[in-house]
């Protein structure tokens, strides 16, 4: 039984009365914070030493310090800031590889105390299923956590790819109407058919909006902006420069500004930054959101930083708290509940030095993180997490015998080839005439190339294999693989000889899920995954230090793009050319590609 | 059949894919304003000249001017500023003496499109019947009209007035699930009783909190400030100075500040203008209403003039315009529908001289305002309005016999009479001690007194009379009376001889309800108001023009407040000393007093 989660703290509507009393210095409160100035997201302003009184982990009263003359316990909090927890307001959780339970050990030492998820790669693995178990899951928390519903599942069709999963808008429908947490559409990616009309995709939207349900976005180019907001999409967290930035806040967008670690190449929030500043805009419609974190980078990177980040880049520090805050929780309607200190808001606290960095975390009144180290009573509600349904720990499902590498051609072919390279996401189309040679290695040295096969997992294929070659990746040796292939999760294996490869398959097939790396015919470095080939069963810390491990050997088996973006070359859809279980795509035409051609 | 309401307009969820073929340039919109420069809520700027594309009533796009080329109608809007149309967060339709659909005529006028309304008046006289009935009413009508409902009905209790309406916590908790315009709860006026933890004020923020609904509040006294925020209230319409202010902005009320006309006690907006400009505060939960207008004020003191007062007090006319619609609907989460010029939003719309006076309103897309004046569709509208049920047309039930003045006293007594003076809301109490006199105009010119009446007039008592003395009320012949007689409405008369008096009382009985002046032994103004006794069934001009003769007969007969303050004098909330149907009542004792005591 979970120790301390959202429903911890009781529904206002049962505490009206008991925060008055307190209030009106007719009752006691719980505790008392005394001392520290106070950072208010209602006005962007920092004011002067205040205390908050707190009462079944709610706000009953911020007065000026010193004014409660009681005998409740105080915490003395002078010389800090006291604000409200943060807000992310667009977060995979499944990127983290840890279960939900786990990534709030991550986001409260962030400051982190409310996160909107879109857990789209469960939803593609184990369909409702999936989504529901990390409900509960994240029911089981210590963090509040709330589903913006998967809406793009799959990625693209069956024709291109085999998805575990199936979200029609009827499905969709259903899970609004069974979980209260379900408050908004998670981003509608596949921007290009919402804007020409696709009537699945306007079906999902208006499960949505006919429940009053806001929608989630995310979009590329200026020409579908207009067409994307017409369709009913609010919000979007990509600013990609100060054009687009400009079109989607005036066609009625909230902008979620990502701040990628400066390790990645997501670190556009700088000049995001800049872009809103420069306009002139009210920033009363930003918020900031971490969208992606490795398990490591969530202990460095997290929406804290962003925030300081934007300090750097020129908001005031009331500004960009508010971003970080209450301007996401006032984008989802939840603006009376959380993302400020007022009367009867949730006790969400944290407490911060005058460079914004988070000391101390109250959670529903609860001190979980105290001077940056969790605290006995976080401890324990982390040590009773969650545990998924059996069926989430098996969900790779292979034929019995798989050829991993195609068969070395006899005479001269044209060869379609994907390109990789920094930072990452898009891919290039590179056809190259391979001469007949004794061997691939002969091919590999001359071209710069390795294998890339992606193996069918969710047995609803009669064993789907696709062969491909990749060009300028850098393996020389060995072999890597993952069970996270955005966005159907199938198994991608990169290698140079059949046997490492091999290797690699059986490991993450033992384990049920994970990212490994094979070098000298062992499994040097790997992330289990067992709970939908995404997650991990252990804390966060455990696998960051996993996560730190195998990007450490990814790198010195010469691989040139980091593991996340290696998980993505199965996503058939971003340009140029990626691999699937059914082949190779060609993104813009949306259509299979044989590997090798007659010359 | 009403030919254009809020409902004329299909909900965006049945809307999306047509929007996007409109914004996509697949499909032809229904028309297209173009040139004007684009007042953006969003950012708070004006940009440059733009033209919107408007389909099924929504805007499809919002593009640069001169980019459509096609054949839909054009609406050359170059020179001017399109804007959305202002949405008013909170507003007494009864205030004005017209319905609904009437209001609608004068709202538009003045680039309102929206409004939140608290009927909180005729809940008083009908109960739910009567919210009811103005919410079929809101239907019908061509505005967008949603419900805060009535939280305080009675203002007090039935031991010191009897009111025709008792909306209990579950009578609310039925409106709510019943009706869907009703969003909110109403201003929860009661704010002793609510921070003193009162059983009934809780059960009823219960069931507005317990279905997701905010609450509306209204308050006086920092002291109380804590605890009433702490009670769940979001918002309030008073920002009485700087202090107050910069408490209830920082106990997370959304700030809705009241511009009263001018002519009024009400005009306190330039001074809580500068209160937020000189706290530093962010305006981004600051808002504007005008909660209460005489139908005369509606037409030249609107919302627009308080957005344009704004601007005065130093707002940027963008700042003060997204106070005036933008901020409103975010505050009660309509911001995806109106209050910005956004892909999917309705198409309400206003066309704005550079100094921010309406020309045009759009609602729905149609054109309703050109030029100042209402369109021929408008017109059509507002001659097929919504009529109230007959019981609505009979609610001033009288005794047979009643005697409205007080028995001349034949010792010395001490009289408890009630001093009125400007601003016209307070009200003091005054002892006189009173010697025998030859008759009551001898007592009159001594003490500058004149008789008040309250009579109760919902058939719901044994024919309550309350006998009243009013001190500096400046009446020396005749009479006045008024069926609105805040918050039971009871019927109120003020004179100098029962005569007059009578057939004051006489007029209003016939007409079931107006306000009426009577000098010479005649009637010589009126504005009847039947519906309820509270509203006329006429247009806005109409009543408009018959506020206008009343306020001048009411100068010409002496009194020294104005009707509307004189509508307060039973409203038993606000000190000193007010009169209901059961006598005088000492506000802050809340206890009756007689109203002459031996000396």
């Amino acid at each position: 039984m979970p120790t301390l989660t959202r429903f911890s703290v009781r529904p206002l509507a049962q505490m009206t009365r008991q925060l008055a009393a307190v209030a009106s210095g007719r009752a006691e409160p719980d505790g008392v914070i005394t001392g520290a100035r106070v950072l208010s997201t209602y006005s962007d302003r920092i004011l002067p030493e205040r205390e908050l009184w707190l009462s079944g982990g709610r706000i009953a009263a911020v007065q000026p310090a010193g004014r409660y003359r009681g005998a409740a316990p105080r915490y003395d909090a002078r010389g800090g800031i006291i604000a409200p927890g943060l807000v992310d307001p667009h977060i995979h959780i499944e990127s983290s590889m840890v279960t939900a339970c786990a990534y709030a050990e991550g986001a409260l030492l962030d400051g982190v105390t409310t996160i909107f998820c879109d857990s789209h790669e469960i939803g593609n693995v184990m369909d409702v299923a999936g989504i529901e178990a990390m409900i509960e899951d994240a029911r089981a928390a210590p963090l509040s956590i709330f589903l913006t519903v998967p809406s793009t599942v799959p990625a693209t069709s069956a024709a291109l790819e085999t998805a575990g999963g199936d979200l029609t808008a009827d499905k969709i429908a259903a899970l609004f109407d069974r979980w209260p947490e379900a408050v908004a559409l998670g981003e509608k990616m596949d921007f290009v058919p919402v804007t020409m009309g696709d009537e699945r995709a306007h079906a999902i939207l208006a499960a949505s909006l006919s429940r009053g349900r806001p929608v989630s976005g995310h979009i590329y180019g200026r020409e579908f902006v207009a067409a994307y907001a017409a369709s009913g999409i609010t919000d979007t967290h990509e600013a990609i420069d100060r054009d687009i930035a400009d079109d989607l806040l005036e066609a009625g967008l909230w902008l979620f500004l990502r701040g990628g670690p400066p390790t990645t190449p997501w670190h556009s929030l700088p000049d995001a930054i800049r872009t809103i500043t420069e306009l002139g805009a009210s920033p009363k419609r930003i918020a900031v959101c971490t969208d992606d974190r490795d398990a490591d980078d969530l202990l460095h990177f997290g929406l804290d930083w962003v925030v300081r980040e934007a300090v750097r880049a020129g908001m005031t520090p009331a500004q960009a708290w508010s971003m970080g805050s209450l301007h996401g929780a006032t984008r989802f309607g939840m603006e009376g509940e959380i993302g400020g200190l007022g009367g009867g808001r949730r006790a969400d606290l944290v407490l911060l030095d005058d460079d914004l960095r988070p000391r101390c975390t109250w959670y529903g009144g609860e001190l979980v993180v105290e001077e940056r180290r969790i605290t006995p009573v976080l401890d324990a509600a982390l040590s009773a997490r969650y545990r998924y349904p059996d069926a989430a720990y098996h969900t790779v499902r292979l034929p019995t015998s798989l050829q991993l590498t195609p068969d070395l051609p006899g005479t001269a072919v044209t060869a379609h080839t994907i390109r990789t390279e920094l930072p990452g996401i898009m891919l290039g189309h590179v056809t190259l005439r391979l001469e007949p040679a004794p061997d691939w290695r002969t091919h590999f040295d001359t071209h710069d190339l390795c294998f890339v096969t992606v193996i069918e997992r969710h047995g609803k294929s009669a064993g789907n294999v696709a062969h491909g070659l990749l060009n300028g990746f850098g393996l020389r040796d060995g072999a890597v693989a993952s069970s996270v292939g955005h966005d159907s999760h199938n198994i991608i294996v990169a290698g140079t000889d059949e046997a490492d490869m091999q290797i690699a398959l059986a490991a993450i097939e033992k384990a049920q899920g994970g990212v490994c790396v094979v070098r000298g015919g062992q499994v040097t470095a790997m992330v289990d995954l067992p709970i939908a080939g995404l997650l991990s069963d252990r804390r966060v810390g455990e696998v960051a230090e996993a996560t730190r491990a195998l990007k450490a050997e990814w790198t010195r088996a010469g691989c040139t793009i980091p593991y996340m973006g290696f998980n993505l070359i199965p996503l058939s859809v971003i340009p140029e050319i990626r691999i699937t279980d059914r082949g190779l795509v060609l993104v813009p035409q949306m259509r299979l590609q044989p590997l090798f051609e007659p010359v």
